[in-house]
């Protein structure tokens, strides 16, 4: 499974005020804790300040990067501006989240994606559809997107889909929905990766963060293979090891067991 | 999910020294316990006793049900005279735990359950095979038996398939054979139930209660409907209740909120 830690975002109030103060210590030490506890990808994501997004993001790749020398960042921008200037100081390959179906911002950030080369996020969501609530428009969605970024050189393997999850307080069909859509995408295109962030399946019910562990464990059956989180919710990223296992996804458990050793299980 | 409470089983040490002096409050508490908890069903085995089982075997079933007003039990052994001495004492509707295809225990047992007309674990193992690796064979012995009995009269819905877990640590691949197994007797089958034990995945390896967690999860996603477990493992029920919540299986997450109300997800 690879693990997108999601804790860089000025939607949380301490990053805010870290950013808006440029505490580059804070930040450093939040993509530190999170690339330790396991993850692969640090999102970066500071759509709050809106006129200063494409200073602040590449602010934050600049520092995320010298700490976790020039580890992989997710660069979480729907803002082409904001984006560009990210991926212009980006080094190595990034993710960059998200695309949508919805025609402007496609045509703003197709050309980037083609341009630096990225990894993508696909979002099933358009202007017609919004995000649709069955599986099969979203399916629907995704291919059409999958084959205009496939048509303009993009590699299956370099694009993540996700299904966009939504609450079960809303409609209890909600979590099978989006499942559905990772089974159909993943069947369809092999190579293509299903991705998504957990937490708005639990909206408006108490305990979310047993629901959120579930539900990846539920994802990953459908056929999830990254996932965005927070890597310091310990029984989260145990359960990405154990289904890793359990799902034929970790030859002889070796991820598994140097997890186990590692002090990651506990 | 049908809960089967699995602590009342003399391969335990405490519960072998319990039933060998007839310790009644011990087997009493425990029974208790997995109730509150929130078994449906409490499983009673004492075959580690051989000679003695029938005696105990019937011993216990009188016990645990004055103990819990009648609350139906799973009776948990392949000797035909031990499980004749407990369904004869038993009040309600037990669950058989189990039949195979193995000739001689099938045609020892079947004629019981046509006589009480209890609900059965059917186990995919027979003669020929032993427990076999991959989920068709499984399948057919599921499907062999399956046919037998509803011949017999036997309502598919009484009918609990066991596919038997193997351990991840010795074929990566059980995980999946089993879980596999579930999904094709439920497409065929949708009225007969699957059931397992699950402790046996996690067999040989560190943190055996979080694979035996996220293994629920997994199999449950397949299909699973009923489980033996230990009801005092607490991340295990809060996930029980979380992935019913999360599959569609609970209307308006009413048994999660009344779960949570009731302080079962703390």
């Amino acid at each position: 499974m690879l693990i997108v830690g999601e804790k860089i975002n000025t939607s949380r109030k301490q990053v805010q005020e870290a950013v808006a103060r440029r505490d580059a210590g804070f930040i450093r030490d939040l993509a530190r804790r999170q690339f330790e506890a396991g993850a692969h990808y640090i999102d970066v994501n500071c759509g709050t300040f809106i006129s200063e997004e494409p200073e602040l993001l590449s602010w934050l790749v600049r520092e995320v990067q010298d700490e976790l020398n020039n580890a992989p960042l997710c660069i979480d921008s729907p803002n082409p501006k904001a984006v560009e200037a990210a991926l212009k100081v980006h080094q190595g390959t990034p993710l960059l989240n998200s695309i949508t179906g919805e025609k402007e911002r496609y045509e703003a950030l197709e050309p980037l994606v083609v341009k630096y080369g990225c990894k993508i996020v696909v979002l099933c969501m358009d202007d017609e559809s919004g995000i649709p609530r069955d599986a099969a428009t979203r399916y629907q969605i995704a291919t059409r997107l999958i084959e205009s970024l496939t048509a303009k050189g993009v590699k299956q393997e370099d694009i993540y889909v996700d299904p966009l999850i939504q609450p079960i307080s809303v409609d209890t069909k909600n979590g099978l929905a989006a499942a559905e859509t990772i089974r159909m995408v993943k069947e369809k295109y092999p190579g293509v990766h299903a991705i998504c962030g957990l937490s708005n399946i639990s909206f408006g019910l108490p305990e979310r963060k047993l629901l959120n562990q579930a539900y990846m464990v539920v994802c990953t059956t459908y056929g999830l293979d990254a996932v965005i989180l927070d890597p310091e919710d310990k029984m989260m990223m145990r359960l990405v090891y154990a289904v890793d296992a359990l799902l034929n996804r970790d030859p002889y458990c070796g991820k598994y067991l140097r997890a186990y050793r590692s002090g990651l299980l506990k």
